[in-house]
């Protein structure tokens, strides 16, 4: 296989907070030793792009940046150390674009949380370009059955949910609650839930919704919009009426945290995944101690977690709506985003 | 052996809300098919009897009431069907009076979670008699080379501890913060702490508690009322300064609950034992949800952690202080308690 | 509900080693404080029962016996302790009738080790008669929609190996191989671990039954009699190579044992479920040490195993062959077992 | 700090399979980019240096070759990408050179499980020369308040014990038999077992051995040679006579490994570290299915373990005897060693 790398490439540009972002020709880079060239060929959206458009998150972040960090493609130049992947293999850049590999986080399969973590699209460029760079350990391995614009969102959304479910500690025929499970993270998230063997009992609000949470495989819903009491509903809907063993909380606002560990059952867990920024978790004493409950935050998954959600992606399991557009619409695409306009997943195409 | 059992005894009794109790002359009761009599030599004195005789906890109280959890001595009959303790042995009567030993939590040994457990000193009598009644599945084992006095404290304060350390998932050689070192709960948890092998930082206040820590094994210490800096000072006081692998919260207030999270280790986790009625647990989001941390609330012990916990006494490794008055006297702790004025655990002699 | 316990009652009683077993009519026994009398309608027959027939087992055997121990029925009296079932109730007994829910195991929920545990059908009467009685706290609870002869096999069989998956820690979306694929134990093996989001591959031999394993979820099947290198063939079967995360070995002859240990993935689990008296565990030192592989035993499910599997049935996720005879035809069976000539499970009808 | 690298340097270079080792001078490599180059001070002397002069081991082996594995020193030179250490770190090369830090296994901290794992001393040159190179997240981090020749035979004896004993999963309070205990391992073992809380039987043989054993810190001694019954006396050292949570077995020859899976407690863990060739692990079904045993193989510890084990050294928990040589006299060693003439460990000096 023989790739002509270019000199100049298409990529959308943050040239100052707050944007618009500037679609146009930057230079193509080199990877280091222990990097890969990656030529991408689609990259979801997330909100978190916004996010690094506005620079509103306390993470230290580059100027000018190329933002994205759900792009998937092909390897098309490696450095001198890199053994472990081709040229020509299909590989994702995910959020970590790289970590250290030797602290004590990285040691243990945490590396999210290692100190020298580099984060794509926000700390270094990113996956809106048609050639991006990252640490070779860190690309997704994509086998090549699997569709390059099917897969993009999985590689932020589909990692994030999937890493929650494992931490949650559920095991097979347990059942999780899953609150917000009509959104974005929350649809995938009944997914992975079905295929881990979980029961699923969908909470979010509309009809739409609840019938396509049923669809996605929840044994019930609880429309907390229409109940009088959320909390007796939902342990109502598991088999011994204790409440779920696993709440996955993708919701954005608190209330429904709060109502969770009132439901949660004992000894249960319950996962925090996305929060709003200056926001408290908050719990009554009580109920978490005399129940011995836990309550858990979830970042992203780490590149074991990774190769197991694109797994079960590949095996069928999974279904994530996305929508293709061309790179150059980006910034329609943010200003949809921005008005709360997007159902599923937006995902751009680099050639266009 | 022979015991002749008496038809009468002494005990103190709650006869109504707010005390004071009743020292006079009561029936002693016969064991069921699946109960023992235990010959109460020493009780321990703790705060839970003093909301036994408030009756300011929202659970169900038995009134006229005899009080007391911590009862150690020795067994006096038993019903037909007890075939794994025998008369003459050791036993302790601890909060776990009995539990129903089938349902879904009986089933995992969480039987402090059974909907159906008998609470002693509260919703049955307790152990502020000379012959308590227990269920023989439920009553601590006591091995006749320990002192039926020392051990009391141990079946309610030892156990709470020794759980909450097993609950951290710290393992040897990882660091504890105990939050309230110097109390009551803090200075047994040292002890257990530094017999599990792990590293410990005490927080407290005072150079006498900072004393008294260091002597049972803790590291360091730091004082929360001298430092300018908690956060930063307990970091610093670990090896790599990411903060202790799990704090233990002992303390009563939730100022320190919430600091707790903040010098947490990323992945670590933060264990809640008491809090005052009305509580709130309360913690940032960002902090941790990016940092993965967890926070658990831990109750009392099951039957396995209390043989533990017990075993861990009996090979010297624990030395709790303790004064031991007669049971007559009882009123007199209860007002010292009330007031504040206690240090260490007091015992009542059943026999005075 | 009211229903007239009788005082006679049809039972297939052992009265000599050897058998055969007697047809006849026995007294009703009264239940214990803590028992329960189940009036048992339908009761599988498993290989163990004629060892129980044959006394060929180390273990210490009642007689004249009352074999059987998959019986499901109606619970029709209780004892005065019993609080946690209710008459009317549906209960399965299974191997274990009771242990003394006391000891280091019992607390744990490993009663299967309890060292005071009964056995249904082989030290206390079991499930071929009428109305057989069990321990409250041991017997399984039978939720009314599921129908009493198809829960029968899974009393004993579907635990079983449900607990060998379980122990095996392999997770959702991981590889099991199962030896035996396609006999009693591994075709319900198949289903469970299927429902359990793991992925199988079945070994066994025959094309019918490479037919029935594909059609119960496997991905794929090794004929260990076709292939001509069983160990390279079913680490093929694994997405990269390594082999399975799990295996469970259901067969009963020594070669796949040992050759198990090879195909197994380093750090891999495989689980000895059953094997012949006298026979021994084998395996390469290099490649277990140098693998970190776990070899481990696994016996019957705990209670709380055991709802969890009753739980798969009710959810429709298992569907286990079995035929129905009268319980009088019970030496039929005996014979036919004894022949080696039954596929799938029996299940005897006590009302004929 | 600068340091002079020179061009030569003095080394033991094993020219042909059996040996003698040739001591003389070769040139000093430079290290790669995401390598290391360390100012060897001192190195342990294993029985594995001696299987790499013999090449007796089904592993590829390099020729000519520097062997030595438990390097320490002083880093002296490092490679562009190198962040994590800075020259004039204390580090240690270990038995792991590098390994290829984006597997399956080295994604989940399996390390030595890794395919392209490079073996110091075995198939890259080790440590018996003046400046040995290794890859940077793969060094051992050595504080410096660490002596540099006593912690030599942590890197490999100690590492490999801890890691041992963590893969038995006892808990701090529980029983270990260490088989072997009086030997090199053995003793190393019985130091780290304390450390971690457990309690220690000591299984070997002699009254040298058993002083020794039991002023590491074992409660008891069983002395295999003098018992006429190993595993009565084994179980009857536990307190409830039921035998041991783990054994670890570091003995060399069969007869122990098969004794320990009887008087191994049920739900127990064998842990399995280092057999002879050709040898088979065996166990007996019976017990170890109805006992729900487990066997478990251990090999040597990831990087986690190795700064862990580190730990455990400088807090001055871990005393292993040894003895120093010049590097000039390895085949004196190797003498000694082949005649099983060594107690303790020796360590060279590179210096003399």
């Amino acid at each position: 296989m023989s790739h002509q790398i270019p000199e100049k490439q298409w990529a959308q540009v943050i040239e100052k907070t707050g944007g618009p972002v500037d679609y146009k020709q930057i230079p193509v880079q080199k990877p280091g030793p222990d990097e890969v060239l990656v030529n991408i060929k689609y990259s979801g959206v997330c909100h978190t792009d916004l996010h690094a458009v506005n620079g509103d998150w306390p993470l230290e972040r580059k100027l000018p940046l190329v933002g994205g960090h759900e792009g998937a493609g092909v390897i098309v130049a490696k450095g001198e150390l890199v053994q472990d992947v081709e040229i020509g293999d299909h590989a994702g850049i995910k959020w970590l674009n790289g970590s250290c590999l030797a602290c004590d986080f990285c040691q243990t399969g945490d590396e999210p949380l290692c100190g020298k973590a580099t984060l794509s699209g926000y700390a270094v460029d990113g996956t809106f370009q048609q050639y991006a760079i990252a640490k070779a350990a860190h690309v997704a391995r994509i086998p090549k059955d699997v569709p390059l614009d099917a897969i993009a969102p999985i590689l932020c959304a589909g990692i994030t949910v999937y890493k929650g479910l494992k931490e949650s500690n559920a095991r097979p025929g347990q059942t999780v609650a899953i609150v917000g499970a009509g959104g974005g993270l929350g649809s995938i998230a009944c997914q992975y839930a079905k295929a881990m063997g979980l029961q699923v009992i969908g909470i979010d609000t509309g009809d739409e919704k609840a019938a396509m949470v049923k669809k996605l495989g929840a044994e019930s819903f609880i429309d907390f919009a229409k109940s009088s009491n959320v909390v007796k509903d939902v342990q109502a809907a598991t088999e011994d009426g204790l409440g779920p063993h696993a709440v996955l909380l993708v919701a954005v606002n608190e209330k429904p945290f709060q109502q969770a560990t009132e439901y949660l059952r004992p000894r249960g867990t319950l996962i925090a995944i996305g929060l709003p920024a200056g926001a408290y978790l908050r719990a009554p004493v009580f109920e978490t101690v005399a129940g011995m409950k836990t309550i858990k935050g979830s970042y992203v998954g780490n590149r074991k977690d990774t190769s197991e959600a694109i797994d079960f992606y590949r095996r069928g399991l999974i279904n994530a709506p996305f929508k293709v557009v061309g790179m150059s619409e980006l910034n329609k695409v943010y200003e949809m985003m921005h008005e709360g306009k997007i159902a599923g997943r937006y995902v751009v195409d680099t050639s266009k």
